[in-house]
């Protein structure tokens, strides 16, 4: 028996679309002879739908597209994700579903048992839970068909206070009383760079505990903040990966289930470097948010820092140099180096540039408010000024050219607030909001180990808003591997302040920093969407109420 | 048996404070001989906590504010919401539970069964459903102590794709076997305009189909987004409201159980004017927000039209004329009334004013812009620029006094992305951003009932964003009583594009407006959080996925 992965990056809504990659890789595993070929979790309609999933019409468009999918399904066996309407009288209106289509038509319908509903998951806002559990048996094989969380049963956990058993029930314990040959797991688990071990674990924990093969599908792509690493997994009855699909684009591939049943089958499998998976997945994430959302061109503001450096590396490989455009905008404050590390990233890249300097506009605007601000020193007004203004100038370009504006700030300066609203916070999409600065650093690195793109000056200057004179970041925050060990250790991993003073060396600075966090909720609240690349991104899968006093 | 009920406004994460009103309550309560005092649900910590509820330490202070309230808890019974430890090896880490305090320790603990996930309800996020059913004993009564969505088995729907019946457990049918002589619920209820009467008859419904007495203990007050009316409730066994206690302001009674029990109680209760209502909810909202994030000044932009005047009239209402002041900012396109409009308002309102004529600095942004933009026609560009200049000048003005900035935008506007972001979408908190336009006349009218506050042409005159020559909201929106229709039969009943367009007679203005509603999600999901008077709000209760083709 052969079967097919297709690993798709599917448009969530866009149901011709989707259907027109469904029914091009059917046609191409009937050319192969595939036996049964599967697709990822919710591939008819992407995932995450989210309260689309709320309107009738949106359901009827996924039957109707599955009905389109159907007849082309004679002989191959085809397993694909949907929602399913629940007619039972109780309960959620809908399953996440998977459809077992031959003979033309629906043969049997799976349901999802566990429903992730913590960090970027909200499964059971919409989702009734499976109580009815059967195997597929097709072509004298019996397959355990289970779909994402469903093999999460046991799962990692990064904090000491979650639980490593969410639920109940264990959907692959019921299906073992059926005496499966093999499973298979449609999925859609999101990217996170921390995670990429711990992922690879479960499937081969499974195949170890149940002495099964397991074929892992997960989708690829971005959608909105949520990345899909694809790097589908085919895992032998000893746990042993025999298969490991592309990351960060789609693939097809087959295999061959008595040699995979019988641990007969092999490949060299190597672990990739964090770094590498954090630049690829950003850019299909920029790459993704531009397509979907139906634009080719970017605009972001250049400092000669390393962040906007990074970002315009990672835009130009996503979108083409033609199609990203940088505006310098220098004021009295900027250091010398900025406009001119910032032409030569331009230059470097192949990237067109203009340069408008803010300082005319920046007085104008301090002339109308001498009224109401006379006899007041500078503050934090006239830096944020100054930033703003960057922003309108962005926003223009960003009008007048159909162009999407990267935002540019990163974690460590979202964590703290250390950033203006509707300044430099501004942006259609965060491109480094989830990358704390040591990984900017990292990333830049990454990106210079050939041949230096970022110069080096911008690597090696202290990092500074140049919003007043000789400014630098350290001026209100402590060095960034400690400021970042401090967030990791708070956002991630949800130490108290005791315990992270303790494994600093110093509470006070722990106690200051995760106060700022705190109180700069507000901040985020409007933030852009964060391409997601760790375990807890700002954005969706973190969420906290402004008005607490914690 | 004296039933005491102490419908309190709680802060979040702010234990001190509510351990302090709390025993309060509790001392109050013993004075008047009260056996059994009622708080509502999560009362210890604030509803809702959110994230915060994955963090250890949040759950320890938790325990220690109980422990601070038991040994007061001498003679006096005591019911209060707080999160509690699930022990058992699998499942979610926390039940949202009730605890019953008596003889100074901790003598019960009650957990909530039904867990909304929905609309801006997580619960299911954190907590583990109850599957121990029990009733409280105390002093010859039997109560069936329950939690809120615990009576909502049966409930409202407003979508005809929506299930009424979402659980599959009913925990009033397992308590019933147990033969209790009352119900108490113990409740933090979102206010919504449309659901006071549906909410009502929730606890009239369970009251005659049990034939048992309901309490129902909402809490009170803004959390962020989130309106809490009160409006607690006292039904007799035949379903008659027997007290209703204060919208919208913190409030405490008592009743005697066994004239409850023997339907021997009795209170005229009036229905309230829907419009009444939004208007103090709001004025809840904004003084909550200020009060519990620290600040006490307001500053917003009065353009002289109805968005900005009705906000200002609720900021002055909220925080008093002395912390609320206003920046007027005319451009070229402004018309006549504008400025005198505005300047009427403030000084029928008592408040501060500026004016500050943006034309220097939008001049200054053209020249600058000029370069780049040379031969290009103007286009909504330069309407954006004018924008963004006011939220600059209100975002300086912010910084520099410590003021939050209010958002004036209205339902209607966030809805078709009528609204430049960083610009008039700018802000600390939106107040009207769940009110549709038509609705804001509404507020205006009753805000005039009695005196002229907002001055008539503000009323009459066409809606414009002056960001042109002569330009008016219709120049590209339907009108705004067709354009309401269509957007609360797509937002709040999730009708078909189809089905909306039969129901105004006019499918391609239909479809025209909801594509407008999908294709500015990007720029909802920036706003400011948007106070929530209705059944389907634009923030966290409303969750769309932005590179959708939908």
């Amino acid at each position: 028996m052969k079967i097919g992965l297709a690993q798709l990056n599917l448009h969530i809504g866009n149901f011709n679309e989707n259907v027109t990659s469904v029914a091009f890789e059917i046609k191409k595993a009937q050319q192969f002879d595939i036996d049964l070929l599967v697709f990822p979790e919710l591939t008819i309609c992407g995932y995450p739908p989210l309260d689309l999933l709320e309107h009738k019409k949106f359901i009827e468009d996924c039957n109707r597209a599955i009905q389109q999918v159907s007849p082309i399904c004679t002989e191959i066996g085809v397993l694909i994700g949907s929602p399913v309407l629940n007619t039972k009288p109780t309960g959620k209106k809908l399953y996440n579903s998977v459809y077992f289509l031959n003979k033309g038509t629906v043969q049997q319908v799976f349901h999802k048992t566990l429903l992730p509903t913590y960090d970027i998951f909200d499964e059971y806002r919409y989702f009734e839970s499976n109580t009815d559990f059967k195997l597929l048996q097709f072509k004298g094989k019996k397959i355990a068909v289970t779909i994402c969380e469903d093999l999460w049963y046991d799962q990692p956990v990064e904090t000491d206070f979650a639980n490593s058993r969410l639920y109940t029930v264990n959907p692959m314990k019921k299906l073992m009383d059926l005496k499966p040959d093999l499973i298979v797991n449609l999925a859609a688990s999101p990217f996170s760079y921390t995670k990429i071990k711990a992922k690879k674990e479960i499937f081969i924990n499974n195949a170890k505990k149940y002495k099964l093969p397991v074929i892992y599908l997960n989708q690829v792509g971005g959608q909105t903040e949520l990345l899909f690493e694809g790097g589908s997994l085919v895992v032998d009855a000893e746990g042993k990966i025999v298969k490991e699909m592309e990351y960060f684009q789609p693939d097809s591939c087959f295999i061959d289930a008595d040699a995979l049943i019988n641990c007969r089958l092999s490949e060299e499998v190597n672990d990739q470097d964090p770094v590498e998976m954090i630049h690829n997945a950003l850019i299909m994430g920029i790459r993704d948010y531009f397509g979907k959302t139906g634009f080719d061109k970017a605009i972001l503001g250049l400092s000669g820092g390393i962040d906007s450096a990074v970002t315009a590396v990672l835009a130009v490989r996503a979108l083409g140099s033609e199609n990203v455009h940088a505006l310098l905008l220098p004021s009295q404050y900027s250091s010398v180096h900025s406009v001119s590390d910032a032409e030569t990233i331009s230059k470097n890249l192949g990237m067109n540039y203009d340069v408008i300097d803010i300082q005319n506009i920046f007085n104008q605007f301090k002339t109308e408010l001498q009224p109401l601000f006379k006899g007041l020193p500078e503050d934090i007004t006239e830096e944020n000024i100054q930033s703003r203004i960057r922003s309108i100038l962005l926003m223009a370009f960003s009008n007048k050219f159909h162009s999407i504006l990267l935002n540019t700030s990163n974690k460590s300066e979202a964590a703290v607030g250390y950033g203006t609203l509707y300044g430099d916070m501004a942006g259609g999409l965060s491109v480094l909001g989830d990358v704390y600065k040591t990984d900017v650093y990292n990333l830049a690195g990454f990106i210079n180990r050939k041949k230096i793109i970022i110069p080096e000056n911008s690597l090696t200057k202290p990092p500074s808003a140049e919003l007043k004179p000789d400014q630098k970041d350290t001026d209100s925050l402590p060095e960034y591997e400690i400021l970042d060990k401090i967030l990791q250790q708070y956002i991630e991993f949800k130490k108290s302040i005791k315990e992270i003073g303790k494994t600093i060396g110093d509470p006070g600075m722990a106690e200051r920093v995760i106060k700022l966090v705190n109180q700069n909720e507000y901040k985020r609240y409007q933030s852009p969407p964060i391409l997601r690349i760790s375990s807890k991104a700002f954005g969706a899968g973190r969420r906290m109420p402004l008005v607490a006093r914690y």
